[in-house]
């Protein structure tokens, strides 16, 4: 199969429009049936696969960058009587079980991408459903503020899965349905087994859409109504859009290369080696100078590169099962970089810069890859770039410098930041320090008062950021034992075991959507249930009924 | 195969022994090699299935009630250099994926009611890890407040798991080391890949036990701590035990029978038709009067009876994917109960038996059965028995009375009591009234305002107690419905969407352990890479290494 390709632009999107006017924009998803990513399925109804929701994730960002005068955004449907149908079940149906999984973790985290921005960038999301909102359909609506839905005596919300396709909503819906909007958890069953959904004034009455328009009125609501969340909103004032120029990526077999990342595919050994490298420039004295470097502005860069990085080895390279990031550069220039995104933190571009950052690091929380932080002489870990160290499974830190290479080096540090004592939450609303030192408070409080001061190996042993500090004797069979171990043990099993130590500490609706949902999701896609031949996800539209192992799990 | 009971008590235990001398108890593992509840494997050092661990239920449970005078408990072992290697891993490699997860469901909630005995009881427990605790054996060490590891150089606590079997601890391991002992991630991490796991000083600086204790010292060293545990603890003053008598039970193909508890099983339909009765005598007029009836006291006695209904359903009718839950009796008599047992909560027996509610309702939530509660007149769906009601997945009660049988009855009411209001927390700390109206706070007071009220139907669905209100004519169709599309629906997609819905809200230790933990080990229960032919669980101890996909899902 060929590979999947996460770069696009407004101008090749095939199944979404993208049209901005003054304070609001209009998403308008209007699906090409014959625009599948892989063939064998036609996207009727406005269903999606993984390339609509490339389309979909791409002008989520580019809302963000691109149009600082955007401040409310309606999401709704280009065909008549139909919102979105979902997910293609045709496409799920012939998928394997890992394309599944990962194609809901991607529209996840456009979906909690969408939530993101209606809370820390003022692009208040508005669902205008002008047709019926199915499945993966509705979902999308409920990542939005408010949902409208067009009241015609047939247009519905529904979450068909469990009765037609013998699966779950697997991006959010079961947990956005009680914990967000509040629907009472028996409504939100039984909801969840009518597969024609609900519509009109008991829709709004069950809390799962907020208003129900009649259609004469449609046009006009849907204005007033965003029109309103865009003066209510809170978007920093932005001047001009920042472009999302292409991203300058070399791609081959072996190796992915970026202008500041790069990763060496080492198949033989399951192992992608990513190395982030620190700005060659200083950092600019203001964010107004920072504005005029665009998109090459370091650490926007570096997010956006990361960002293409993950979604394209994760989707691609399902065999390199460990990731061991190295960093390279001068530490201080990344704190000064850090600095001054967090000295503007009301600077528009700032804020956007800071979050992308932000989502591209829960990103990687999310992978089911081992994360191992490889951490040496003449490596940049201080402030943002240690959120790579915190966020690794384990990390090494060499104590000295390899003696036979280079006996003249500085030895490798570490640095803590006010990045990392704030705003790279993760999805568990902690920060990576936090949830490393959970339920120890004077742990914590001994690393933070060493911010900004370069640690040595055993230093950051000693203070608990690092977990191993082997010295130059044994520094490469400690890496090499490191890595070999892991390729040995079960994919699944690490993959369960990170997903659970990753997050120690309190849950929000993003975690409960990773962890919980996610994880029972997982478990009925690989059900013969689901998908064994005589399963509900393969018979659905055979005309055929699934025939179930009736035993309870 | 046969079914399972069960029902036990320390005269016929074979695998462990309880002794208690004064306010310290010490619960001895020594499990029977030829033991085994299955044929076809031995429990070899001290490993377990599911017998054992009903009998630890059963020592959990009376250590509680027949000893009050206990106020600490040591959970050690009878074995030479073993405490217990955890579950029996033939067992699981030739268990069916059902019985594994129902194994491990309830030897979870056996862990969270060693927990609950802590908190809530002042029975602290102690481990006295006097050999090596691997796997579910140190599972059972974090289980308890403290934990002594005896310091020999051999002995160690591990979670093998991964390494050796593919698949994750699975009673609450990964969450309990980074949740409750406050385990470094990273470490945990490292921790968990290390088959042999660790001892001595190395275990206690990470936290992992609390003490390593030389060999010469250890049983001073265990006397002293459990001595000061009890003296610490804040055990109510008991007086006379209250001896569990054995259930006066009937079970057959069809049905089985208890006192105040009845269930018809119905194949067919694949319902499980459950009823509850009221006490039939007036309350007792205290807690002395109360605890003359001993375990026939009328709180006690429906609690036990429930829980041990709900195991046997559980683990011998898997089929039966519907429970159905009535009342009968006279409601302002289960008020009385109720009020006796709140108005005397420094009561050593009313706190017992209210915990014991308060398990044995929690043990209800985390079950895998669609729950479906029918309130007809001459119910008794009262403060405690409301929470039946509150705690299916959906509700009908009956607006008016049934015209043609009994025109002349009262017509069903369902009444909020305090037994509503506070002390029947489920396992994400909130009750179930508050989960239901979680986010709608106006809504919760609207209806705890109508307290000791009697609602009929229209004014219980008005308030949202329940989920609707259907009068004579749609009565008998609209259950029906209700049963019929519950059997039609793939049991795992069921299973997963009530374990989402029912746990609205917050997250605690003991959601994270029933939601994100068990999926996650379900899922790789399930996989090729655990219990295919090649994989990891039906690999171990051939001598054959697994074969893994290696492909990251």
């Amino acid at each position: 199969m060929t590979r999947v390709d996460f770069r696009t632009d407004p101008s090749r999107y095939r199944h979404w429009r993208l049209k901005a006017e003054g304070p609001v924009a209009t998403l308008t998803m209007d699906v090409d049936e014959s625009g599948g990513l892989v063939p064998g399925y036609e996207l009727k109804l406005n269903s999606y696969d993984l390339g609509v929701d490339i389309e979909l994730y791409d002008a989520v960002q580019r809302l963000r960058f691109e149009h600082p005068e955007v401040r409310a955004v309606v999401v709704t449907s280009g065909k008549e009587k139909v919102f979105c149908a979902g997910a293609n079940i045709r496409m799920l149906a012939s998928s394997e079980h890992g394309w599944k999984v990962n194609f809901c973790k991607f529209t996840n985290e456009t979906r909690n991408g969408i939530e993101d921005a209606t809370e820390n960038s003022g692009q208040t999301y508005l669902a205008a459903l002008n047709g019926t909102a199915s499945g993966g359909g509705y979902e999308l609506a409920l990542a939005c503020d408010q949902i409208l839905l067009v009241d015609d005596r047939s247009s519905a919300v529904s979450l068909p899965e469990l009765p037609l396709l013998g699966v779950l909503p697997g991006t959010g819906g079961l947990t956005r349905v009680v914990d967000k909007r509040h629907v009472r958890r028996d409504r939100a069953d039984y909801f969840s087994t009518k597969a024609e959904g609900l519509g009109g004034k008991k829709a709004v009455a069950w809390k799962l859409v907020d208003e129900a328009v009649p259609r004469v009125r449609w046009t006009e609501a849907v204005s007033e109504r965003s029109l309103a969340l865009a003066s209510a909103s809170t978007r920093l004032p932005g001047g001009a859009a920042i472009e999302l120029t292409a991203l300058d990526k070399s791609r081959t077999d072996d190796a992915i290369t970026y202008q500041h990342v790069a990763a060496a595919l080492d198949r033989a050994r399951s192992v992608a080696e990513i190395t982030v490298r620190a700005p060659e420039q200083e950092a600019p004295p203001s964010m107004a100078a920072a504005r005029a470097a665009g998109a090459a502005f370091w650490p926007l860069a570096v997010a956006r590169e990361l960002d293409d990085l993950i979604l394209d080895l994760r989707t691609n390279e399902t065999e390199l099962g460990t990731w061991v990031f190295r960093t390279q550069g001068d530490p201080a220039k990344v704190l000064a970089y850090d600095e001054l995104l967090l000295n503007s933190k009301d600077n528009w571009f700032a804020n956007e810069v800071l979050h992308y950052l932000k989502r591209t690091l829960r990103r990687l929380d999310v992978t089911s890859r081992s994360l191992i932080a490889v951490i040496e002489p003449g490596s940049c870990f201080a402030g943002s770039m240690l959120e790579l160290a915190l966020a690794a499974d384990r990390s090494f830190q060499l104590a000295g410098v390899f003696e036979d290479k280079n006996p003249d080096a500085e030895p490798a540090t570490i640095t803590l930041g006010d990045m990392n004592l704030g705003p790279l939450t993760m999805s568990n609303g902690l920060t990576r320090l936090q949830t490393r030192f959970w339920g120890d408070e004077a742990g914590y409080e001994a690393a933070a008062k060493r911010k900004n001061e370069a640690l040595e190996a055993e230093d950051a042993a000693d203070l608990g950021l690092i977990t191993f500090a082997p010295d130059d004797i044994d520094w490469d069979e400690e890496i090499r034992i490191a890595t070999e171990e892991r390729a040995s043990f079960s994919p699944d099993a690490l993959t369960g075991l990170e997903a659970n130590y990753r997050f120690a500490g309190p849950e929000t609706m993003e975690t409960k959507i990773f962890g919980r949902l996610t994880a029972w999701q997982n478990w009925i896609f690989n059900r013969p249930n689901a998908s064994g031949p005589d399963g509900a996800l393969r018979r659905f539209g055979t005309g055929q009924r699934a025939v179930f192992d009736r035993k309870r799990v």
